[in-house]
């Protein structure tokens, strides 16, 4: 099994986590995003958007898109589980992970800045203020699952993490790194801190992959 | 079961097609998008991130966010499955649906376009460059899945329609409403048409939904 991955992203990073909640090691190659080697025509003969993660896992093409292969690696590799018993459940499980994955992140990857920037002349500030408000409107909406749901326990889902911490996780990872104020969602920080507790998430981290700096 | 929807919102529009997959006829309730209905405190009551779609299965909450509605569906009602067999070919189709839903549509979504015209300044020709960058970057991914891989057929992954196919549905319409060109897209068109060709899609077009005008 091959991870395709860089330190520095947090849809990679989601895929670490599940990978190491699951107990599975994959040989990671690290792709240069500093240099875009993810653009060129080597890694998209892996993935031909030429984005970051990609896992092959001997299934004939690299997996792509972050949640994609996490529901491979729940399915491929059922033990322990990231989705909880019970429809309902596991809708709102996934509906978290949407929310992150599918509303708030997609608005502040390199791309996206940099199309604001160079293309829609939006200067740093505005670009920044562009994230947080990204960023705080996606918390704001996984927060208000959380505090009005019975289900929320030490996790987003009772007390065993699963594919919505993973991505609450990687949410607030993005706060930290353009120092956007979470003090005001108590239940995803809360969680967040009780993920940070866990090897796995621990391990995962940004700065503890090959090529990080010290500090963000 | 209660469907609440727009015929203006394409995440609903994907639901509606899922369920007409699956021969489900909820209950359709009309919410407001023009009023801003969804952002009102009697809808957040339903869905507190305030978007739709949301759908009422009796799980004791609306469940929330397109793609978990729609992996919902396929757990609760499994035939015909959405989904092909097979873990890889099942993580090639997750992984078009999410290029669509976790890549592209996010970015042109109205309360993203409202932000860059009102908040950071671009004028309407710009906020339409945006979408039109967005949404040929999305279809390019999508495309390049789709061109490159022997298991692409009469639709995205095979001879029968899957969730792939009902995301790169709305990511078309998407591009008909705002005027984008797609005619450099033939196997996104092509497996379009073969969509459109079903009864599901048809009926499920936001043009045959209550509220709707004639033409967009």
């Amino acid at each position: 099994m091959i991870l395709y991955s860089n330190w520095r992203s947090l849809a990679t990073y989601r895929v670490r986590v599940a990978l190491a909640l699951k107990g599975l090691q994959p040989e990671v190659v690290p792709v240069n995003l500093q240099a875009n080697e993810q653009r060129g025509v080597a890694f998209r003969a892996i993935n031909p958007q030429g984005v970051l993660p990609a896992l092959d896992d001997g299934q004939g093409f690299a997996l792509f898109q972050s949640l994609a292969i996490i529901e491979y690696l729940e399915e491929a590799y059922p033990e322990p589980t990231l989705l909880p018993q019970g429809l309902g459940a596991r809708a709102r499980v996934r509906g978290i992970a949407q929310i992150v994955c599918s509303d708030a992140h997609p608005l502040i990857v390199p791309r996206v800045r940099e199309y604001l920037q160079q293309n829609a002349g939006l200067d740093e500030e505005a670009v920044l203020a562009w994230v947080h408000r990204s960023l705080r409107t996606g918390l704001h909406a996984v927060e208000a699952q959380l505090a009005g749901s019975p289900h929320t326990g030490r996790f987003c889902h009772g007390d065993q993490p699963t594919v919505a911490d993973i991505c609450l996780a990687s949410h607030l990872l993005a706060m930290q790194f353009f120092k956007c104020d979470a003090t005001d969602f108590p239940q995803a920080l809360r969680i967040f801190a009780a993920c940070e507790a866990l090897d796995a998430f621990a391990a995962s981290h940004p700065l503890r992959q090959p090529g990080a700096p010290e500090t963000m």
